[in-house]
């Protein structure tokens, strides 16, 4: 066991108001984790300490080179008190993998549980008990020499915040229209798209504002080699059902393993339908709207769970799935999904952990 | 004219010891500049401040989303004691390049310009006079809004430190041995790989790692996509002399628009030399060093000037260029450039800005 030591602060804040819409990455905790890194020390020092700013040298390397992580789950508050995560093991697997891409030291998996577990339980009273929605965990790693040189660093911070967030889409389950992006390329095999490091969502942002100006809230990524094979949607991974079978992207290197990702492909098989991870080009999901054997399409992700899509633009064409409604299948796994996070519905053996 | 508040330091560090080696990134001057930034509201309250450590909001921005970006230039001591920039017009430029790739608001060039010189004047004395010194000028700006939401930041800090630098390789003018990468990739067309942020530099950290196992210093970069055609060293742009013709890669959307690149390029083309701004693949320029045509091969950049190459290896194979010594080209521009720099060789109209 760590012996994380807990300061608590003296100057709590007021909890949200009951009716706080709590817009997603807002509102922060009153206390947050830390622990530091040094080259031959390894990471020392964990603790509880109130949410506080970070003072750091501004030759700080990761301000400069981007040596940076982060992790993103929730945690639930279920009808009878208790407070439950959902797959933190596959968080913390994803975030090392990260780790080595990135040449930041690995955390030892039951250290990193440990930490999100006494933080979430200091702040317990954060977490909120309306439907749809959680405490928002963000664990995440930074490179702190001061130093301008490229290389990795030999000190780090890895801390812990908690955010309340309401509801991703205020209005409920609601379906989304994406743009496909055409100009800009997210990640490439070779590259740090499979890591979740902030060099990935940088290389976002003007697809994003150009998406926005556009009317649409969400960009898909195609591959970067032949620009053909749709990838992700940066915030999410993405799902069609055409003409019975669930298809998404194979894991290619470039594409972030979702944890909502494999929990929909594994409730998707559980429920006897076809699952397949494969290459997929935009020109098929084109044909198939055509045909009208494109039945569904989501996105799966941690803030949203499930997004119904109901347009996909891609160069001048625009799709409209279906009748532009939510699929059956997006709203099972929304409902089964959500379900199985709350404590209302059993789900696989080992997919909640709960803190208190 | 801008009005730049100076609050000079009321604790001055001592300068570096005549024979201290100015170990590149490790040393900073008493003073900084900082600049914020508001939506609405623009650039604001740039001032020269003593150096001293930021306070961030753990949830700040740039921590999670790499939504950053910097440059570098120097200061030369020349002989008759001014202090010379080089070509820092070009350095702006591709700042302002960069802003606008990754969607954080530009800096109007005169006021860029005047904050540098402003910065480099308040601490002059830090200005190195010993041959292959220099004052390193980082400019960087990074995003601070408290938010987990990915999308451009609405609150920026630029600032500019200061870091006297010795000579790169100690032992002066040094060939140095490139690993060709043929596993992980830097960036490819569509991506940020002509910015310079964050993003494209951690990308390349577990290159480095396995290069410098393997005795290598520097990692040369293949494109992308066919994974054979030559790109960047990262911290450098490269060029081949070839049959008498000097070769670069041409600037194609994932290489760096480097400074000392386009210098190379002018002062070769003034000399009357064949320069080719091409695609040139890694196949080519074995062939080329088996048949006996490769002549040389150098790197450019900022930190080293000029970096002859004495080995590439790519895959198994090892070319040694030439003797392994220094290339005549190479040494002739290295003594232009820095002579240049140090105001001891007239240059091209418009290369150095006398600070002091």
């Amino acid at each position: 066991m760590l012996n994380i030591r807990i300061e608590k602060t003296k100057n709590p804040k007021p909890l949200p108001a009951a009716d706080d819409p709590l817009k997603f990455g807002t509102i922060f905790t009153d206390h947050m984790f830390i622990m530091n890194y040094e080259t031959g020390k390894g990471w020392f020092d964990p603790r509880v300490v109130p949410y506080q700013k970070i003072e750091l040298d501004p030759s700080a390397m990761v301000f400069h080179y981007g040596q940076e992580m982060f992790e993103g789950l929730k945690a639930y508050r279920s009808e009878d008190g208790k407070v439950l995560l959902f797959r933190p093991d596959k968080n913390i697997e994803r975030a090392n993998n990260t780790n080595r891409r990135i040449c930041i030291p690995e955390i030892p998996e039951d250290i990193f549980l440990e930490a999100i577990k006494t933080v979430v339980k200091v702040d317990e009273a954060w977490v909120p008990s309306k439907p749809d929605t959680s405490l928002y965990i963000r664990p995440f790693i930074i490179a702190t020499d001061p130093y301008l040189g490229v290389r990795p660093a030999d000190t780090y911070l890895f801390m812990i915040i908690l955010s309340p967030v309401g509801p991703y889409y205020p209005e409920g389950l609601n379906p989304v229209k994406i743009w496909i992006e055409d100009e800009y390329v997210r990640a490439v095999k070779g590259g740090i798209g499979e890591a979740k490091t902030g060099g990935n969502y940088v290389a976002s942002l003007a697809s994003q504002v150009k998406a926005h100006e556009e009317g649409y809230s969400q960009v898909l990524w195609l591959d970067g080699i032949e620009r053909k094979y749709i990838e992700e949607v940066g915030a999410m991974n993405i799902f069609f059902k055409i003409n019975g079978t669930v298809i998404t992207p194979k894991l290619n290197g470039s594409i972030l393993p979702g944890v909502t990702r494999d929990s929909c492909i594994q409730l998707c098989k559980k429920w006897g339908l076809t699952v397949e991870e494969k290459k997929i080009s935009v020109d098929e999901v084109f044909k198939a709207a055509e045909d009208g054997t494109l039945e569904e399409v989501w996105g799966t992700g941690t803030a949203a769970v499930v997004s119904p899509v109901s347009h996909l633009r891609w160069e001048n064409k625009v799709s409209k799935i279906k009748d532009g409604g939510i699929g059956e299948l997006s709203k099972k796994l929304y409902e089964n999904i959500t379900g199985i996070q709350l404590g209302k519905i059993q789900g696989p053996d080992g997919w909640i952990e709960v803190v208190k």
